[in-house]
This record gives structure tokens, sequence and C-alpha cells, in this order.
């Protein structure tokens, strides 16, 4: 359970000689930390007389940020599985005949697949993330509203990581079909995700005058 | 001492009701992981026979993302003294005499200035990051060159977080030259980190193919 680690502790993991924990942790945890912003936008907005219009809205943007969260926490875990799951398939014996040689291929193209899957859908829960902002930008409680455009720049900065490697895992994947599906997603997630990042930090600079 | 503190435990009080930690304390963290990833591909590069030419050099980036992980480390938690010296002066008896008010003013404006150096200097540290990030995407082992491109993501984010927070605690200093150094340094900070970044990324993405 990655999460029960102090914060000093896995920035010392992440730091070190070893390859786990890397960029694809620090990109669940640049999108939790988006995701939990506008969890405390709608905290601080909630219950407020002067929001009261747009309670019920931000009730189900904390629901969904809440969701986001505990699978963006779960998912620092994940990128090291998958990682040690492409190492641990490289480092298989070579083996002698054809049939174990296609085995070793087949297990390293499997954990290759796994693991451009699991910075995919670290990419994709990044992209929620930074819809969600959108509405605590514009909607949500004033006073934190600056709290509004640190989720949008930490959401978006997850999601340009995990694109990294999502891409540098691809690469090597045979079945191209699979990869270039992947690869497709991916672009349409990021495009989106620019525009709306820049345009959301900008309604946020406005509002702080 | 909030780099002791979980990973969850840190994401549950971002996300809570609490106005900190906040945005500014995510902005550090951001810092802190970029900084954390230039080490680890420094610590991946040094000693290894291919990468000799470049050895020297890397040593010295990696003395100084250290030195930058373990002031923005630091910085995590003085975010949050920095918003409870704001929050505590405002908080403070509005005072009958013109002395009293005189005396509760200057020490809001007080706090408020140190509020703004706080994120100001998160925002040095972090655009310091950036630059580290060129060069170990540029001579950096090419096995973790995906590394050096969530580094410069993730001190990017903490440079644009750090820099609302400094934007929202110099718009109420009333002392104008103070604020409007400050906010040029800024400027000059984002504009010069903004190309950087984008330069970077996109060496980082050519070489991964």
């Amino acid at each position: 359970m990655a999460e029960t680690q102090s914060i000093g502790a896995f920035l010392d993991d992440l730091a070190s000689e070893r390859s786990t924990p890397g960029g694809g942790g620090a990109a669940a945890i640049s999108g939790a930390m988006g995701a939990a912003l506008v969890s405390m936008v709608c905290n601080l907005t909630i219950g407020k007389p002067k929001y009261v219009e747009v309670e019920a809205e931000l009730k189900e943007v904390l629901a969904e940020s809440e969701r986001l969260r505990a699978e963006l926490t779960t998912a620092i875990g994940d990128d090291v599985k998958a990682f040690d799951a492409v190492m641990g398939a490289y480092g298989l014996p070579k083996g002698e005949t054809d049939d174990e040689k296609a085995a070793r291929t087949a297990k390293i193209q499997a954990a290759l697949k796994e693991a451009t899957d699991v910075p995919l859908e670290c990419a994709r829960l990044c992209a929620e993330v930074v819809k969600l902002s959108k509405v605590v930008a514009h909607k949500g409680n004033l006073n934190v509203v600056s709290d509004a455009g640190v989720a949008v720049q930490s959401a978006y900065a997850g999601l340009m990581s995990a694109a990294l490697n999502v891409r540098v895992n691809a690469k090597s994947i045979k079945d191209r079909d699979f990869a270039e599906e992947r690869l497709a997603e991916l672009e349409e997630l990021l495009s989106e995700a620019r525009s709306e990042t820049k345009l959301i930090y900008g309604v946020v600079k406005d509002k702080l005058g």
C-alpha cells in the first residue's frame, strides 16, 4: 500500500537508484493531489449560504473527485507492479527451444500491454480531474479559487507524466493495433486537457484579480 | 514535519474542509517530486561506463537536485505556517483606538508579505528544478529519459501552482512596491520556465521515439 508510506520516504525512494517508484508513481500522486484539491474546494463551498445555488452540483462533483482520488491513490502502487512485471519478464531465462523462446516473448508482450494500460488508466483519471476542476474554478468558493487552479495544474501534470509511460511501453509492443489504439486515445485525452487546462487556469487567474 | 505524514493522510487533509494544507503544500510536493526524479536519473546514470563522459556534470546536478529536494520538502510545511499566520492576524481583535487598529493592520500586512515570499521561494526552487531537468533529459541514461520528462512536468506544475499563491497574497499587500517587485520576478520565472518546459518535454518525447 503505497499511500501508507510517508511523503519523505516516498521522495527518498523516488530519488534513489532503484527504478521504482518512478515517474508513473509521481504521475498518480499529481493526479490524486488534483482530485483532493477539487474535493477541498467543494468541501469549503457546500453548506455556505452564499453558494446554496451550486450546492447540489458541487455535492456531485465531490462524490466524483473522491472516487477519482481513491483510484489515483491505488494507481501509485499499480505503476510499481506493472513495471516490476515487465522487468521480471525480461529477466526470464531466454530459453533453448523455440517454444521456450516464444513463451518468454509472450510473457514480455503481456507485461508490456499491462504496463501501457496502467498509465493510460492514470491518464484517463487525471483527464477527469481536469474536467471537475473546471466546475470548481467557475462555481466554487471564491476564497479558495487558487486551490482550483492548483488542482487543474496538478491533474494536467499527472496526465502529461502518465502519457510518457504509455509511450515508452507502447513502442515495444508488437501488436501494433493494440498500441496504436492506446496512443490514439492518449492523444485525444492530451489534446482536450491541454486547452481546458489553459482556459481553467486563466479563469482562476482572472478571479484572483 | 509535513514529510513524516503518510501520503494517504496528506491527501485526506488536502481534500478536507480545513484550509491547510492546500494548494501551496501541493505545489511544494510537485516541486520535490520533480527534484527527486532529477536525482533518480542522475543516480541511474552515474557509474555506468556508457555515460562516463557526463558523470562529473551529473554528480554536480545530483548535489543540486538533492539540495532543492530538501528545501522543497521543508516548503511543504512552510506554506501551512504562512497561511496560519495570515489567518491568525485577521482573527485578532479589531481594536478600539487608532493605535490598536494600526497595530492589527501592521500584523496582517507583515503576515501577507511572508505569505507572498514563501510561495515565491517555492516558485524559485521549482524553476531551478526545471533547469536541472534539461540537463538530465539531454545527458541522462536513455532508459529513464521518461522520468526526466516527468521531472520537468512536475516542477513546472509546482511553479504554476506556487504562482497562484503569490498572486492571491500579493494583491492584498498595501506596500505596492513590495508586491510589484515580487510579481515581476514571478513573471520572469514563469515566462522562462514555460518555454523551457515545452522544449524539454519535446526532447524527451523525441527520445522515446
